[in-house]
């Protein structure tokens, strides 16, 4: 069973000029939630001033039930921060840290080892809390600053024993210049080394390449993939990001168990909807394909199509 | 060896509006071949006044000289095609029929079974004028006015002793409906069947899945795939169809041997200044990327980043 996470609102909203009223952001959880998405990343405790589209995020946590926050996840970068959103409400952690120390330094303001170093708090206050912490490594692949990024400095950080209370790790493709063939290899070693894990993949369209690399991360043993509506996305201190391979790109390629035709077509609704109100362009081909090819639809997506 | 083809100036013209000169086209064709592509499809023999984009095949292919057309396709749909492609100097046909009757009539305006019968007249053509014939298999997985085409149906045709002198087959996702899995499945099953003869993908990315489709296709057998600069095109006889697979992109995953960071900057400023000659909107990711973060470009596609 592949899950999917929505990342809409975290990373998806990172680098909107036009915010989001909370009520909204509630409307597009309970949406997609509804519609059968397994999981959503609703937000971010990064500083409100420097990534203020997710500014509102406590009070979005406070706006959702339980049932729905053990479906939801919080990005966070220290163990203040994992304290503060669960003292709101959630229990599910995203800790990310970059592989590569410049992009560290200029997306969480530190170096990568005291990220690492300061881990062990951080699963703790999520354990406190009753919740669930992954590592996220960001710029698993390449990093705007450094360049390539070795295959060993992922595996070092994902081995590290300070990270060893993470249920997941979340292997990200930050700038979306990885292709198919390094994929494979990073997420056949990590799955390799750490059985028990479950491994994330989170992918960018940059270059085109962020279905094909995730459905290659699924194929080497990723059980789980971020994806936004409409392609959504891109990291304010990464030049060169864009946004995150498409949600509805994903599902169509995937066709995962929950997904119906009418699930499909209310989220790629939704997805329209939320564009046109950010002021932003769907990336999304195959949510334009679902628009543009009405007659088509239903048994593109439905049972004569046989696929799994 | 994965062998990439430009069907620029034929799939990829066949929906513009504006015209492109033959000059143009000319100069397309050369800079093309001389950035390394090893082939390319220039035009089409379909009646002008159905198609007038590609109104001046004949001309292109006099313009050009035998070392060139030796790399260069044209598509055909009967023996007159052939013969008058010949005549002009052409070397290298690619016989299209669909593999769903009605596609087959709104596009041929004739049946696939006329085509099939028609088919060794045409083998005798390209063999007569010393050349090469691909049968290419349109809707080899759906269809815009039949639905889901059977794999069975598709499998049929390959076999069919008329189309034996063909020297490939080409398998079309004319939708690009089709699904990686579903993909994986057709390539293997023509592959296993007629081991001797080469099979080469043409996908579209109507739905987000060109180069993810074309990946599984290579991965499943296939030895040659089709791409269009920006992911121009889509067929005027298929309602819901859009733009080819992206050159840029499949070349960013692919990496062939041939294929230098100064070769691949040189293809994407073509890209760049084709589409906005011709007004149309530039699809391909890769060429945004290369484009918009110059500063990563020369490492991601670089020995730095080691990929085969």
């Amino acid at each position: 069973m592949t899950d999917l996470r929505d990342v809409t609102l975290r990373d998806g909203l990172q680098l909107t000029g036009k915010p989001l009223p909370t009520a909204r952001k509630v409307a597009v959880v309970r949406e997609l939630l509804d519609a059968g998405v397994p999981s959503v990343e609703i937000g971010s405790m990064a500083r409100p001033d420097l990534v203020p589209p997710l500014a509102d995020t406590l009070d979005l946590i406070r706006a959702l039930d339980p049932d729905e926050l053990a479906r939801c996840w919080v990005w966070v970068a220290t163990p203040r921060h994992v304290e503060r959103a669960a003292e709101a409400g959630a229990v599910n952690f995203q800790y990310c840290l970059s592989a590569s120390d410049a992009h560290n330094r200029a997306n969480i303001g530190r170096s990568t080892e005291d990220s690492l170093a300061a881990m062990p708090r951080a699963v703790a206050a999520a354990s406190a809390a009753g919740g669930r912490i992954q590592l996220c490594i960001a710029t698993s692949f390449t990093c705007p600053f450094e360049g390539a990024v070795p295959e060993e400095r992922v595996l070092a950080i994902a081995r590290d024993p300070r990270a060893e209370g993470a249920r997941d790790i979340v292997l990200c493709d930050t700038l979306g210049q990885a292709v198919p063939t390094q994929v494979t290899s990073l997420v056949a070693r990590v799955a390799a080394e750490m059985p028990p894990r479950r491994i994330v993949y989170h992918g960018h369209d940059t270059w085109g390449l962020g279905v094909a690399n995730t459905l290659a991360a699924l194929a080497a043993g990723a059980s789980e993939v971020d994806g936004a509506l409409g392609g959504l996305g891109g990291c304010p201190f990464a030049p060169g990001a864009s946004g995150n391979a498409s949600t509805e790109d994903l599902l169509f390629a995937l066709r995962p168990s929950w997904l119906t035709p009418s699930s499909f077509a209310r989220i790629v609704r939704l997805s329209g909807a939320l564009l046109d109100e950010l002021g932003e362009p769907n990336r999304s081909r195959a949510a334009q394909g679902a628009r543009t090819s009405a007659t088509a639809f239903p048994w593109a997506l439905g049972a004569e199509v046989s696929c799994r």
